[in-house]
């Protein structure tokens, strides 16, 4: 049967990717080797990272002064690299869910954190507005889509301090103003590829800075001066995050993506906020088009687990919620074709007429 | 044409791994999905980390209070590792080539480091002998095997303090006496799975015991706790590495594989030693069994170029030499059948033949 996935990451990629990833894995370019076995120094693969680097540039249009790096890691070990390599004496951050929380403590170890605003009263199901970024920190970090919590910002914040952003689970979702950031990262594993390798745009001005000694592969400025190449980076979840943004340009960029994302995501809320049984976790304004929350209403609660089991019978993997949240989440990444999201709405309205 | 893959790392890897993770691209474990975009979570890749992890401690009989990790980031990151959670005052280290010098340098970050021995006077082909480690090192670290000038240390030194060792290149090449060390770490991409991996076997009872403050992720603790799932990990290296691992155990384990490397080596290095064009650059008792570097003599250097396109034409790739060595490296790695060697040995006579 074919499956669904809804899984929050890693999660779905796209056929072009999997396909053009299990061809390399016979033969890369030609060679006569697998893509899991060749030299990161052949011509073939720093092609690869030649075009990737090349391709996210074009893709979110980022201006010059920057550097794209592709390095080992995940997201987790930036949240020590940013004020590793930025944080001179405070950095102002919010609090908007378990990764942004951990980027806070990390932080901490560094210099004064600013937390100059937190949804955690509320479970985390908001994003907070009206605060003010000290005008002396040296960068406002945010998380843009909180995976778990299931809420989103999907603009570029005003402040008047450069921005650094974690990215992780929206990056390439719509069009960035990057001329407004000194870094953004994204672990790859929701919209470019399987697991293993981390996404950096950082503007290499904002380098070299600060007093503090920084181990050789905990700074940006050690991988911007190698193209990525300084030690051996994760080939094949490079080669497979190339095959994503071809396949995105291909497709019209992050602009038709977003297109898509938002189609997506306007079906499935219209069909929780229309439902007797289902209902949404998230202030309404705040919610993200790639992870949408829910839960049984409290007089269906106990059906959240043969929902779960009859959602598998259509092919339905990767709604459960995440157990600080409950109930159901499911994640839209750009590769997740609207088609199995109607298979979703529909098994939600069957089930609500059974029962 | 059949290649035959002497390439340094990432190198080659058994036709076994590479047909089990092909198909694991298409459908892993009976999910209906592809190994690049199942969740880390599910039940089905649990199993993968579980075993693979399990299968390290039984392949190298690693005793009781050590935890092994899969840890993304690369061997490059174990660099500044391994002395954030284990120097106090004083480490020892060996020189003993370029990735060896490169955690020198990050020792140095963290505290007093006492290079007790150096082979740099000359090129670094010989490993040092006849040097003490001093009894109040917090540890003894050395590079068991350097991949870029193709010496090894094929035993586990007798020293008064615990040993540290980096063995990206040669871990699973012989038994070792896990209880010797502290931490051993190994890069994936030589001897077990595609770049994108490190495999880190640390003794519990060795952390804990540093004053600093240790960013989250630099943390063993934080991974043996989680069981290398704090954040998401490199899923399809590991799966990846699990295949190798299976493999090693179904042909007998580390010590058929120390006599199928040992006769590789022997036949290439035999082939160099009568060769009237060929010589080793290494020091004979201490050449590598997994990198075997050598040059032509003198009288015919200006063939070099010659010889590799020659090899080229019999399916020959990756033998070029590093720069800092210059001639030709041969990686005799596991996965690297005796078949090949003998394809080399013959394209090596057959030039000096002709000329």
């Amino acid at each position: 049967m074919k499956k669904h996935n809804f899984y929050a990451g890693p999660s779905i990629l796209s056929e072009y990717t999997i396909k053009n990833t299990a061809e390399a894995i016979k033969d890369f370019a030609g060679t006569g080797l697998s893509i899991l076995e060749v030299s990161h120094r052949s011509k073939e693969f720093t092609a690869v990272m030649d075009e990737a680097q090349a391709l996210v540039k074009e893709l979110l249009e980022v201006p010059e002064g920057y550097s794209v790096l592709f390095l080992g890691g995940g997201a987790s070990m930036q949240f020590c690299m940013v004020p590793f390599n930025l944080l001179k004496k405070k950095a102002a951050y919010t609090d908007t869910g378990t990764w942004a929380a951990n980027a806070i403590k990390e932080a901490k170890l560094f210099g004064e954190v600013d937390v100059v605003a937190s949804s955690k009263d509320k479970n985390y199901t908001y994003i907070p507005k009206n605060f003010t970024v000290p005008e002396d920190a040296d960068y406002f970090h945010f998380t843009s889509n909180n995976t778990i919590f299931g809420t989103e910002v999907r603009f570029d914040p005003d402040v008047n301090v450069p921005l650094v952003a974690d990215m992780s689970s929206d990056i390439f979702s719509r069009p960035v103003d990057v001329s407004k950031y000194d870094v953004i990262y994204a672990g790859a594993q929701k919209n470019l590829a399987p697991a293993g390798v981390t996404i950096v745009i950082v503007k290499d001005s904002a380098l070299g800075n600060v007093d503090r000694a920084i181990p050789t592969m905990l700074d940006y400025r050690t991988h911007i001066k190698k193209g990525s190449m300084f030690n051996t980076p994760p080939v094949l979840p490079i080669y497979s995050a190339l095959q994503t943004l071809k396949y995105y340009k291909e497709l019209g960029g992050v602009k038709e993506m977003e297109r898509r994302d938002l189609a997506k995501a306007e079906l499935l809320y219209s069909a929780i906020d229309s439902s007797k049984m289902f209902v949404g976790t998230v202030e309404p304004e705040d919610r993200s088009i790639m992870n949408v929350c829910f839960v049984m209403k409290p007089e269906y609660v106990e059906l959240e687990k043969e929902f779960i089991d009859f959602a598998s019978t259509k092919g339905i993997v990767g709604i459960k919620g995440h157990r600080s949240v409950g109930g159901f989440r499911a994640s839209l990444y750009n590769a997740l074709p609207i088609e199995s999201v109607k298979v979703l709405v529909e098994a939600m309205n069957e089930f609500e007429k059974k029962h």
